[in-house]
């Protein structure tokens, strides 16, 4: 038993702090491990499915692994969607699973299934704990996979791993027994040094940069990165490059020499107005888009070009023009070639700069016009201008991502803003919410979501643990929303029964149900009058419930979308 | 588009009646070809876990697969412990998943992830629905690889089965377009043409069983088999053998043939008393026990001989003294031998009988003892008395299974249980038997379950689809009592935050959210007075809730066991 205590240790000697664990029989001797570790703060959350995003939700604000610990049998399989998103995020998960030993696989006893591999193509790797650890080789490899476990969910690309420990009983010390942690356990670390670009490949690019005459620099999915405002907003400068950067890039921090109103006026201009913004060379780092303009925009554009700065992991073509991989970090690369003073800096081309200005005095004009009825993209316009400084913003799909990329976050409020956007998935968006919460007590955590991603998701809040920071906006309409903007569900006579799907719930029992404050408004000076309150800092965690009719959210959006047609056609 | 209509098609034509679907946009073509087939009764549930386990009860109620479909992305994760549960219960379910074309995997499109061959060991195949159909070839592909999972789900031993459906846009027919199908699709079914003894076997078998001179047959979890009764009957009368079924082996209908009381009295037998109850030759069908000390003693007893009746598919080794695996269904197997005519019917060993009896005994004057503190398992004994007839009885794991096994269902009522014993998880107990009242509006479906499997799997409720004939019993102890009845856990500190993890939720919001009908009992007279309106025919969905203290749960149980172990050793 001894090499199972060991896997605390070696994970607490590693840097992990929080543990997310759910109660089980089979996993008893890995619950006494961690819960009796002094250095481990260990959380128990019942439904594997939502603990598993919590934890995903701790290792984002973390920036470090965290550990889940689940009993034998389907336990592991309800972890598989955050498994996913953690893969494709990126985020570093380290997943213990308990099982039956090897004999007793496929032999009917209960809570016992195929736990070898259980998340196939989602993990970034499998390990198999050995089941005897009497012999000293068998101790060795014990201490020896929990390291290399933890150090491949570290190593970029982070992501989850599995060590499955199949246990034999007795399960439990005696009454009052005590159980040792090693501190001499075995510890191998594994250390990133990060790739610099040589001078030659440097000399290439600038030369490659300065013959370029249309530069355009694409940021996708990338954590608040301080390094790199400042590198790449010189970069631009000097190569008169235009920055372009989706909501959840965090790069809102560039201010005026960032392009954030992309996906109002690309929605807006016509083939030939769009053709005067094709890049010669387009530069990329960071994940996926959210923008679906902008994706169409450069799946269109074809530039000679196409670089993606991406230091290690597998590199998607998302916009079927990818030419080159530079394998350092984009802060490296936008550093190394910012430290060039060429003779001139080069000035942004304007027409990008134009739209940009044009797409933020439109919205102003389109949201402080009159006779709005109430609706949900007004609502969250507003909503997302009161939103407290230093905000962990998590932005759930499908809608609530969306609107918050075309809106913009308020500039200089120092928010960060987190979306499951590896897999797109509605199902662990305020698990992960909470999450955040608990590993970052000191600062306030909101969640701005939809009814159908806040009900798939109640068990979010079914634990023992406050979460007074966490500040929940729910959009209710009723139902997938997002099915009555679409063009095609929209003509079908499917649309309400099977794809916008009714739902009749609110969030006032769940909100009892959980001890959570509760606002509900469906008005617009209802809402001017409960977001003050509402935010309010040590007011203690709170769901505010935005009522809204989908007929008219989607007739108002549709003459947003006339608007801008109007507007920049 | 028309391979894709064709898929609900070729369902319907292979006797498929049932499609649980959640929304989604990639799979908006499944989504209408199966909505809008005549023959197909499509329902929509939002929570993909939720949905694969309804789906899992329809199948069970109707015996024969019931179509998930599911978006792209992470909704076909969500399906996995539904999956796995069918797997090792032997369900058929035809599982369509609606993908990325294959060239845009990876590419940082939203909802992709890796789907082909998405639930690993866990389901019976996996396929890839062609994403191009043009060529004649592709559409014979299309049409044919729909033919085989459908076979494949349903061939013994049934269980589920993927096809993976990749679509491109556009994925919706004009407005008012009307959608075909082709009623000359291509159909190939698979006639299963069961196995019978040959005269050589037939001999073999009836002198070893004349040899033998103790002979047991324990029958594992097995649908209700009107066949079954009768020949399993006439043979252990012929043979002299001894019927032992746990109560998910629906062989109730024996009545004073079948041991049912061995998980009292094997727990309270001393070694030599149990010495006498061993068997010379084991015979078994079916698949996982419940009685732990049933599955003990046949592990202590090492018959000389175990034969195991099961027509197909992989065996299992549960007593680890398996001799010979017998390939025929287990109606054939005995009603082939009970044809025999022996010159004397042996009589059945008396000792197994005089055990039930004594079994039987205990447990009334037990429980009609005075002065017992209001308790589950109290409770969980005036409830099973109570059920209607005919129900449908669906019992969580993991407290409800166990104490349904102790105490036993009343006979005579021919009542059919039901259990998720495959995997033993509690994550889609509820959903089943929501699955199990849809099937089967004409009868009542009677769920028995604790709070832990209950607040898990709320998502069962949520939908727009009404239940008339459900009745949720919910055993709210809050908290996993289980972990209190074992020693193990309950000797340890953690005990309560981390092994029964006490959770404070009660089911009344849950029912207001759901309008069900809602009772709740904490003394025996409540409940008296509660269950006879609770169980009433057609007074609608209804929960009832009995609040029980996990203490006085635990010292109740204690004292039950201390009784066994006076009254049998």
């Amino acid at each position: 038993m001894q090499a199972v205590y060991n896997i605390a240790e070696i994970c607490a000697q590693h840097g992990i702090t929080d543990v997310v664990l759910s109660p089980g029989s089979r996993s008893a001797p890995l619950t006494l491990a961690f819960a009796r570790h002094p250095a481990l703060t260990v959380r128990v959350v019942p439904d594997e499915r939502a603990a598993a995003f919590i934890g995903l939700g701790i290792a984002q604000a973390q920036k470090r692994p965290v550990a889940l610990v689940c009993t034998s049998g389907t336990a592991g399989l309800n972890y598989a969607p955050a498994v996913a998103e953690a893969f494709f995020q990126h985020v570093p998960l380290v997943i213990f699973t308990a099982d039956r030993p090897p004999e007793w696989i496929d032999q009917l006893d209960g809570q016992t299934i195929r736990q070898r591999n259980l998340y196939g193509a989602h993990a970034k790797g499998e390990f198999e704990f050995p089941v005897d650890t009497a012999h000293a080789d068998a101790k060795w490899h014990s201490a020896r996979i929990v390291n290399e476990a933890i150090n491949l969910a570290q190593a970029a690309p982070a992501g989850p791993v599995q060590v499955n420990v199949p246990l034999r009983e007795p399960f439990y010390p005696k009454a009052g027994e005590e159980i040792g942690y090693e501190k001499a356990v075995k510890i191998t670390r594994e250390s990133a040094l990060p790739a610099e670009l040589s001078s030659d490949a440097h000399s290439i690019f600038v030369e490659q940069l300065l013959a370029s005459s249309n530069i355009l620099v694409v940021a996708g999915q990338h954590g608040a990165d301080k390094q790199l405002i400042q590198p790449l907003t010189a970069f631009a400068a000097i190569y008169g490059a235009t920055v372009v950067a989706d909501t959840i890039a965090n790069l809102d921090e560039m201010g005026d020499g960032l392009i954030g109103k992309h996906d109002v006026f690309l929605a807006g201009l016509t083939s030939e107005q769009k053709a005067n913004l094709r890049p010669d060379l387009l530069i990329t780092f960071g994940q996926s888009l959210i923008s679906k303009s902008l994706k169409l925009f450069l799946r269109d554009a074809a530039p000679r070009f196409h670089w993606h700065i991406q230091a290690t992991g597998a590199v998607a073509d998302t916009f079927r023009s990818l030419t080159s991989i530079i394998r350092v970090e984009p802060a490296t690369f936008f550093g190394s070639l910012a430290l060039e003073s060429t003779s001139t800096e080069r000035s942004t081309p304007s027409v990008w700069q134009e739209q940009e200005l044009k797409g933020h005095a439109f919205l102003s004009g389109f949201f402080s016009a009159s006779a709005q009825p109430f609706n949900e993209f007004s609502a969250f316009h507003l909503t997302l201008a009161q939103l407290p400084e230093t905000t962990a913003l998590h932005l759930a799909n499908s809608m609530a991502v969306r609107y918050a990329n075309i809106l913009g976050i308020s500039q200089g409020k120092q928010i960060e803003v987190f979306a499951n956007r590896g897999t797109s998935g509605i199902d662990g968006c305020t698990s992960t919410a909470v999450g955040a919460a608990l590993a970052q007590p000191e600062r306030p955590v909101v969640l701005l979501t939809g009814d159908v991603a806040f009900f798939y998701d109640r068990n979010a809040f079914w634990h023992n643990y406050p979460t007074p920071n966490l500040r929940v906006v729910l959009f209710n309409n009723h139902g997938g929303g997002i099915f009555r903007l679409i063009d095609g569900p929209r003509q079908q006579p499917e649309l309400e029964e099977f794809f916008e799907t009714r739902q009749v719930l609110t969030a006032e029992n769940t909100a009892k149900d959980f001890n959570l404050r509760y606002f509900s408004v469906s008005t617009f000076a209802e809402l001017d009058a409960a977001l003050p309150v509402f935010f309010a800092a040590n007011g203690g965690a709170a769901i505010l419930e935005i009522f809204t009719y989908s007929k008219t959210n989607a007739a108002f959006f549709e003459e947003y979308r006339a608007a801008v047609k109007q507007a920049f056609s």
